[in-house]
């Protein structure tokens, strides 16, 4: 994690290594990284390395960054049309556990999703677990604080459609069209979405469930992953009908 | 997950609650659920539950029960085909936390996987963690305990195709065929498949990352759970095409 933070931003001020860890070639890596970006580079003893760990893991290795920058949801989408990229985002509602959180920064870094909007009023915050499951996820993905209601009109505004899903959807998420401006909209791990957050849906999408009859759901984070993977193929199937086409 | 229990086994022997916890209707439908098959209603002081718990989280409910039954790999396909099913297997190779081999649990159980086979030279057991995650995966998943070697070679003899997922595999999942009796090979979290295990596959799918220059790779509970439902989508789109033909 603090080598993806040295890697994709600048916002690593020191880095604090186990005076006695053995340097091996990932150490020696970070290590370079750390001094060409002129970090300091600081050996210490390893209980003050337990001391200051937020996380309970710190392999011998902790990074004090500033932090995160905020972005609100209209510079997101802004920054994404200058880039000519598609908006493409995940919106959840009530994910609490930092654990879920942390993997889905860590799907939408790897899918490139435009931004993760995270309601204000409740939800998981970005703390140094969720970033340090996110494997990094956290340093490219913006992350953006907004009230729901708040956000899904600035999404509508931009003409992005908002798919929900939940256990009862209208149509399995596999037959839905999930290509073009999209956001997904995500329920917690408790309760999923509730009725009024759906009518404010485009569609409202399910994810089947064959073999559920003690399991009537799944991981809202590997929930989350379908969904986003759904998109990135359908637009690969697209792009290969188009070529085929051509 | 001991309503779960209740529901899908005969294991359960003894339910402990706090003596003080509010029957709601959650916890009238364990007790109608319990009384129903004859298990041990005990109300109890929740230090007894703190003391009790091996995961830290008893929501003021303990079950007690009998362990899962043990079931061989053979056993498990020749179950599948009493039942006229299409073997569909994960195996996971060096998956280590709790928490991803409960998400992977719940995954397989409402997909409807056939078995779930976790080499036994390492990876988790399925401990009280483990299956407080799978939200009741566990009752209806059977998990093989057995070597790596010799389970390959039983699915091979029984016409089970290894599907191995990779960072670097050779084409992406979802433009792989994945009906058909299928077993889907997945790696740990610390390094993926090794190369002695990847040339035992029949197949090496990657799962794309578009957004990756920081992340490399997905949770292993999300990758999996990408893997299941392309199969999933895959039959139903076949099952749609068959119906449109006739």
């Amino acid at each position: 994690m603090v080598m993806a933070a040295l890697r994709a931003s600048g916002r690593v001020r020191v880095v604090l290594v186990d005076h006695r860890a053995k340097p091996d070639s990932k150490l020696r890596e970070l290590e370079r990284l750390a001094r060409a970006a002129g970090v300091e580079w600081r050996l210490v003893e390893r209980r003050e390395l337990d001391r200051m760990s937020r996380t309970g893991v710190h392999n011998g290795v902790i990074g004090l960054a500033e932090p995160l920058p905020r972005l609100s949801l209209k510079a997101a989408l802004d920054r994404s049309d200058e880039r000519g990229d598609e908006p493409f985002l995940l919106v959840l509602d009530e994910v609490q556990y930092d654990q879920n959180l942390g993997a889905i920064l860590r799907t939408a870094a790897a899918a490139g999703v435009t931004a993760l909007v995270i309601p204000t009023r409740r939800g998981a915050a970005l703390n140094p677990v969720v970033q340090r499951v996110a494997m990094g996820g956290a340093e490219t993905v913006p992350v953006v604080r907004e009230g729901l209601n708040s956000a899904l009109a600035n999404l509508r505004r931009r003409g992005v459609r908002v798919v929900g899903a939940e256990a009862d959807g209208t149509i399995p998420y596999w037959e839905a069209d999930l290509t073009g401006p999209v956001a997904l909209l995500m329920g917690g791990e408790h309760r999923g979405l509730g009725s009024k957050v759906r009518s404010r849906c485009d569609t409202v999408v399910s994810i089947p469930l064959p073999g559920g009859s003690v399991v009537d759901s799944l991981n809202v984070s590997v929930a989350t992953g379908l969904l986003v993977y759904e998109r990135l193929r359908q637009q690969a199937a697209e792009a290969a009908e188009a070529a085929s086409s051509i």
